[in-house]
């Protein structure tokens, strides 16, 4: 494409830059902000910038927070025994908005995934692996996207804390609720019929 | 959605104000941004608050320019009486990619929309009539979309200059080059029957 401004130019290069975001979705959000107020485009560019900045990370789980401490981890009625270990912190957000947990979480910050270029030391495995030595971890859920990167991401973490004495768990794969057999694809049904629970148990919730 | 960090939830706040994108994505681009190097964030921040800042619009045609005048409308080789009236800086994109055109253009910066509260002071059609009246316009060609926000703006313009000595044109409507007509919408099959054209001029181009 050809622009008639170089700062225009300028400005759908660097937002195209984002992911999912081409060159003519970020023309458009350009043109966009060009139609708005100037202040508008100001608080965006203030808050990206405060945002990448002054961001924290809770120093026990690596979660997103303002102190830190994260409200989860600090917060009493939570059973820090009990560690949800998730790639990010949108997991995070999505297992709180079910209420049903009550542990508190491990977020890794990605999947081990050598196509990409991300080797277990670019995630907070070894802050993990201390929790676990130091006593106070009961059980390990884990719950990484069943992928290549997620199955080699639990099997590592596995190795390196199954001789320490706590239970490390899985959540259950199976046909989600709502969902028809017929459409499920074959992994997914081959486990659910292996995993198969007792019939009282599904009354339950 | 339920956010560990105010500033988090504020950021994605202001990026979902952006057309087109949700809580979702503005989630997933303020993540990517954490993960990145802060200069990435620091460089789109500036140019966003440069291009709202800096960018001039042509004082010709009202397209976004570098300087006063934009390149279109200072180039020497372009016909400076054949003015294309178009919506906004992309149609101009668009036409120019085709380089059949050799033209200049009148960038109007919307449609009228009385639901989205844009009437025709809101645009540059004031600007548009004195060009017209000063003498120097030969023909207006217009491409704005064909909706109703399209066809109004077309006819207020319209009903300004008819009574001068210019010829007032509009693009070909009908099935486009490579389209199937089963496919075809009634009104461009309906059309593009209406204004056919002598089977030689097909040959030309």
């Amino acid at each position: 494409m050809e622009y008639s401004s170089t700062l225009l130019e300028a400005a759908v290069n660097e937002i195209s830059q984002l992911p999912g975001i081409g060159k003519r979705t970020a023309l458009r959000l350009a043109l966009h902000l060009l139609k708005q107020p100037e202040s508008q485009t100001r608080q965006l560019s203030e808050i990206l910038v405060r945002l990448r900045s002054q961001v924290k990370f809770c120093k026990n789980c690596h979660n997103i927070s303002d102190a830190e401490v994260c409200e989860i981890c600090s917060n009493p009625y939570r059973n820090t025994a009990l560690i949800y270990v998730v790639e990010d912190i949108r997991d995070v957000m999505a297992i709180e908005n079910t209420g049903q947990y009550r542990g508190v979480y491990h977020v890794l910050g990605g999947k081990i995934s050598p196509v990409d270029g991300i080797g277990p030391g670019d995630l907070t495995i070894h802050s993990l692996v201390e929790k676990v030595k130091s006593g106070t971890v009961e059980e390990l859920i884990f719950a990484l996207s069943s992928t290549m990167e997620g199955d080699t991401t639990n099997f590592y973490i596995f190795k390196q804390v199954e001789n320490y004495p706590i239970l490390t768990t899985t959540i259950a794969r199976g046909i989600a609720v709502g969902d028809e057999l017929q459409y499920a694809d074959e992994v997914t049904l081959g486990r659910s019929i292996l995993h198969r629970v007792p019939f009282e148990n599904s009354l339950k919730g």
